[in-house]
């Protein structure tokens, strides 16, 4: 698969993805709420757990209402944690995607609503009536819902916040750094793949080898994210630039340099590569290219 | 059925809630986590809604097991939208249960995250692996999460909350005071009678009836407290008295005076008997009694 045609699939891909959750994320929730929840999540973002669902499912021939569901269901789950991270008492951040943060915008605790809203929509997309259109099969629902609540908790993205949080200042070796990544982002990064996989039917190698996959660029996603951190200025991260420096935090960047940052992400990469040659799928060029996307990015 | 009886049902019920509950949410949750969820849902409140859960489930004969964890699941969602509502930006509430709230012991940051994380294990709760022991079948998993996530969203919970938040020192008619409550506190008392309900095989007659009972006693609960923050002391409540009057909240008191809300949490009781009644179920003893304590209660 060529990039462009790549290019061509994925924005086809996201012009879907921006249509369901515009009509997913109404605006007429009560009392502005529905406002600050289609702030904080429709016209920005790379939208890449999306398409890490809609990838995997295509390579899996899995069932579209499902996917398109799942895609969305994990994208209000990201797009809530940050609005919660960039609160005052989290992070404190006034810039994301290049606007104002959701409590700049609505207040803090309209911001904190739209996010506790916006975790109990993804659960609700995932479940839909099962007499409507395009309904997953009630196993598949089941399915879906728990791999995107295991992400989201303890074990995964909270648990990771909680780590992040009680780290601040302190030195962390690197299997404890990788430990709060693979929580922190790399939880729901792999729920992404594993939730289009069970859109279809796979072996149980090709299974492991897609854990593999989102397990290793989930990580890679997040060494590149602290290799820009220190190389891309804020207008083009559309975030603020140099934050983890500024607060103190442990890095990839901070405990293995800027050269085995970048050594880490491609050997990372070549994991992944390696993964998706192992789970002996047809057709895995759109995860492939993925993967490129994930380690070659700018912002 | 007698009080006694009723009383020793209620206390066998929770404490096998209590169990559970202690099972699900695990003290080794990293950086502290899993001790500030533990202390923000274990040990206090009134389990109303599990009691709601498991008595609509004895009603209709249903899966013990899945009873069992919705009862758990819809505590977390309760759980976790106190220790949001209790904090600084919005409520900012120093007491809870008798205790300090959860972002007093714990700090804002630890508290909106156990909120966070308690909101993802209520799902988990939902959504075992079918081969555990007493994992709801799929089809039923489904089910329990539309319900729950329903209740918990716009439509219900943080759809409440953000009314509620534009509703401090504006005049709100009783029509829109009515949707308010309905929505923030309603919704998740309807669906633990509902949840109940989808454990077991009900008519759609007794289905409707059961949702009347539960949309019944859920303004029910809210006219009560609103009675008894005027009308008991913060030892008595648990939690800080007053606070409505003092932030200039709309309620039913300050609307329909003291007699008029204690004429309608009667005729709510009224309501809610009367709908059991027309549900034609076999044994609901246990949810009439149910309905007496909402409103005889003192705290």
């Amino acid at each position: 698969m060529s990039p462009a045609d790549f290019d061509a699939w994925s924005q086809a891909e996201l012009q879907r993805v921006e249509t369901a959750l515009d009509h997913h994320v109404c605006g007429d929730a009560p009392a502005g709420l529905g406002l600050a929840m289609r702030y904080g999540v429709l016209d920005g973002g790379k939208r890449l757990r999306p398409l890490l669902v809609l990838a995997t499912a295509a390579a899996v021939q899995g069932h579209e209402g499902a996917a398109l569901r799942a895609a969305c269901a994990v994208e209000l789950i990201h797009a809530y944690s940050l609005i919660h991270d960039d609160l005052p008492c989290m992070d404190n951040d006034v810039l994301r995607r290049g606007k104002p943060t959701v409590h700049v915008q609505f207040g803090e605790a309209q911001a904190m609503l739209a996010g506790d809203a916006m975790q109990a929509l993804a659960f609700d997309v995932l479940t839909p009536d099962e007499h409507e259109a395009d309904a997953p099969p009630a196993a598949l629902q089941a399915r879906l819902c728990r791999l995107l609540a295991r992400a989201s908790g303890v074990q995964g993205m909270a648990g990771g916040q909680a780590i992040d949080l009680a780290s601040v200042g302190r030195p962390l070796d690197e299997p404890a750094l990788q430990d709060m990544h693979r929580r922190k982002t790399g939880a729901l990064l792999q729920a992404s793949v594993l939730m289009g996989a069970v859109c279809g039917t796979v072996s149980p190698q090709a299974w492991q080898a897609l854990a593999d996959y989102g397990s290793a660029i989930g990580l890679a996603f997040q060494v590149v994210d602290d290799i820009l951190d220190v190389t891309q200025a804020s207008d083009v991260l559309g975030k603020t630039a140099g934050k983890d420096a500024d607060h103190n935090k442990p890095t990839y960047v901070s405990l293995l340099g800027l050269a085995g940052a970048r050594d880490r992400a491609a050997s990372l990469h070549a994991q992944a590569q390696a993964a998706l040659q192992r789970s002996a799928l047809n057709d895995t060029a759109l995860l492939a290219q993925l993967a490129d996307r994930v380690v070659d990015r700018t912002s």
